[in-house]
């Protein structure tokens, strides 16, 4: 009798979860602060390009840019070698490893490119407020590209292709400063937004998301995760870390920003961007969620509802836009040769 | 007077040059050995794929794998690394670095992957017959991918979706070997053939050289060059090596096969393919081709004539195909994790 009451209880939850009106799960979400990219292509490029800065020769120019080995001082490393777009935005990796082979000084794993734009701060610090003050970091790091900003334009400069494009792009006889190719490749990052099931279902389409995930999204928002992992990256802002337990898994000498915060990670693509956390160091999203829980909201996830969250999280998997592999031109006599040492 | 006559005795010899018929200049060309990529697709295609194994699907398949950095110890290098496919189908570095930072032990510069399917031997000592064979190479070489055999396979078949494609490819169940992937990614590199202008002018168009080109193809044939650089990879068969003279850029341990031959490398793509030569010594073409006339022909070449037969190698740089940049699957929990030490 006992266990007959138990499943019917069981059953009775489940079948409220079930039941429950997507007009009321929409309205949930949007109250935690989820927010959906925009179907209408025009407004979210009003959100991404108030300005309107990204022409299609710029965009063009800086997915050359993106994939350009010779920004980097061995002529071997690419924006795209650690932001591969072919797996999620990521190199997979714990920690990035970079020229000569060394990894990162801090332990830290490469976030993805996808869906940056819609972060509000860069880096897991927090310390870049946009892409293109982003991109400067990486090209010039000892243990990442290693090159100097001279050394970059002095390679972008030498080809006269570049010198064409960047005249077509930003008007005839301008200066390619190191800022400048920057900004480039961050007007190519920009575009590179994956629309998913979960931000269908939001802007209205009640079948974008199986029966289970709606759960799930449920869960997500009940445990308290749309705390830190709301907005439209889903992440991407600052947020106070090891609220209420030591994250478990430690390793490097990454301590945040000053006051301690740091980044919350987009979840878009999380399916596709294991290893997980600012070290990298967990592999599997059902242990990472568990994790947070315990280390952010002070609760023991069960594994039921881990599951749950786990089935939401699928439904932030986004399309990703197609990329013509750049042809890029040749060095001439005046590229500086690659610096392997 | 003098003066005179020269100046006469070069116009003469100069128009000379200029008049010869472009049906005698084709077949002077045809007589040295050069031969065309066909226009004929077809033809085309039953040169290289003969027993017609190239399907859409493996090609696809070849194209993700050629790509993927996951066939790598590391998971950080892809075929695509050293053979890169936006620059001509090389590094342009002159040794090639892998695995751990390690350049290449005999000091040997990456050769291109473009219409490398027109060589008559992989590798600069030949020692492979073909592309299908040579791709198992740089997987497990310590110093390039470093993966042994059987991590490449755990790693590929841990990814369903890998799984499907392999059995849409070559049927359902299809056993996910070592050799099947080196096949395949051989199938995509076939596709990597760029016809140019050089085979427009053999394939009977007259515009498709400039005056000068056609000029400096006449050049490159009494020189000699099509000696060893003929046959429709132009290059990419074994040959004699230091037949007049020591190489002068020597570095390296690198002595050619068991006889001393070497491959004479393709010359198409040539402008986008410094550094040049088996260990990677010279930047710039005038240079190599007045070495190799030194090297292999006995001759001084003048600045003049080895700026002509420069002019006449602009049209060997040919039409790439256009490669959509290939999403890869996801890893999963199965996926042996990368090993970057």
């Amino acid at each position: 009798m006992r266990i007959l009451t138990s499943v019917l209880t069981v059953s009775a939850v489940a079948s409220v979860m079930f039941a429950m009106d997507d007009t009321a799960l929409i309205k949930k979400a949007k109250d935690a602060g989820l927010e959906a990219i925009p179907s209408d292509t025009k407004v979210l490029m009003k959100k991404i390009d108030p300005k309107g800065e990204m022409t299609k020769e710029r965009i063009e120019l800086g997915k050359m840019l993106y994939f350009e080995p010779r920004l980097s001082k061995s002529s071997l490393i690419s924006c795209n070698t650690c932001h591969n777009l072919s797996i999620g935005g990521v190199d997979g990796i714990s920690a990035a490893i970079g020229h000569k082979w060394t990894a990162n000084p801090h332990n830290l794993n490469s976030p993805t490119v996808y869906n940056a734009v819609l972060n509000k701060a860069q880096f897991w610090d927090g310390r870049s407020p946009h892409l293109a003050d982003q991109a400067q970091g990486p090209i010039q790091a000892g243990p990442e590209m290693a090159a100097p900003k001279e050394l970059a334009v002095e390679r972008i400069t030498s080809m006269p292709e570049y010198v064409a494009m960047f005249d077509k792009a930003y008007g005839k006889g301008t200066k390619i400063t190191f800022e400048k190719i920057a900004d480039t490749i961050a007007i190519f990052e920009k575009t590179l937004v994956t629309p998913s099931p979960f931000d269908a279902y939001l802007n209205g389409n009640k079948k974008a998301l199986t029966k289970e995930q709606k759960e799930g999204m449920a869960t997500f928002i009940d445990k308290g995760c749309a705390s830190c992992h709301n907005s439209m990256a889903v992440g991407g802002s600052m947020q106070p870390f090891e609220v209420t337990a030591k994250y478990k898994f430690a390793k490097g000498d990454f301590k945040g920003d000053k006051n301690g915060m740091v980044k919350a990670p987009t979840l878009r693509n999380v399916t596709e961007t294991a290893p997980y956390f600012h070290n990298g160091q967990v592999w599997d999203l059902k242990t990472a969620i568990k994790e947070m829980g315990s280390v952010q909201l002070g609760l023991n996830i069960s594994d039921t509802d881990a599951d749950k969250i786990e089935t939401f999280l699928t439904s932030l998997t986004g399309k990703k836009p197609v990329i013509i592999y750049p042809m890029l031109p040749p060095s001439t006599a005046k590229t500086p040769v690659p610096l392997a040492d």
